[in-house]
């Protein structure tokens, strides 16, 4: 009766502006047959819920993401 | 002094494409009612925070939601 | 296919060290009612996580919450 | 290796609409820095992820957050 | 830069008590990779922060986890 | 009326059991402080929930941290 909640940023994917729908779903499949492996979950309950957070939202060594990679180059 | 967050698919409501401001007060003040006749907590430190999901980002069965629910028929 | 988290302080309930099993049970009775009474949800897939943070963990005003209400008295 | 999550409601800054990217560079820079400080935690693996949560999605007391400040007043 | 909770109820694993650690370090790999394969995320800032929850705060159709196996046998 | 979930591995602290609890209300305080002066906010109604998660509950790099910290030496 797992519940996950994936957080990316929302950038890549086909056209830049995040992951597309078919990518999602592989995310979806994939975490939901690894808890079947590893755990013997029942796919049927469980639930994943993906979280697409803008660039400005995200931050990380104190800055929003864009910042740190511009200063990690 | 609870922190509710109730995630639901962004679908249904009047015009379906969620629900309607109306509906969400509705589960504001069912949820901080229960809290305190369950539990005495006071509505005024309740905190309730809805979130709405795209179809796409969420998962069940391993599959995205809408894909499980054809193959479910 | 909702999914609903509930954070209370871990206080109260019948020996004051928390929510007792029965409180609790009637928290997700009663959220998962709300749910479908205001959104059409079934109850079937309406998951419900409760957490119980000890008092330490949990601030308001600026204070561990203990100290805020010894503050506010 | 923190991660910090933070829920604001979707108002205020400086056009009105919510936080602009310059505060949420500032809420970002000091919070990690308050976890260097007082726990010495390494900027470089503390994640924030900041959630502008729209006003009807928000309730306290029972209410939507802006009905909750009109009954308030 | 992604984030994975993933939280599952307390049960199963080698006594009984909950996933084992080196079933919980078969998630973290596992739903890192994934993240790695399909949208090409660094390992590196991957964090993945797993949740037993006790199975009295985990609730389904209405009922704690276990009254709902009950029922539903 | 904002919302801070702050997750930190446990471990340091006066004992290396984790945060103390005074540590704890400095990152309540200086959270609470931040979120006042970058956004206005009124601590009275700014709440922070702290979550210590155990060493084995928390990965990075594809590894649980303590084994990621083993390999990164």
């Amino acid at each position: 009766m797992p519940y996950v909640n994936i957080k990316v940023t929302r950038e890549g994917g086909p056209d830049g502006t995040g992951p597309s729908a078919e990518q999602k779903a592989q995310l979806i499949t994939g975490v939901t047959d690894l808890l079947q492996d590893v755990l013997g979950k029942n796919p049927a309950t469980t639930f994943v819920v993906i979280d697409e957070v803008p660039l400005e939202d995200w931050g990380v060594g104190g800055l929003p993401v864009q910042e740190y990679r511009k200063q990690a180059q």
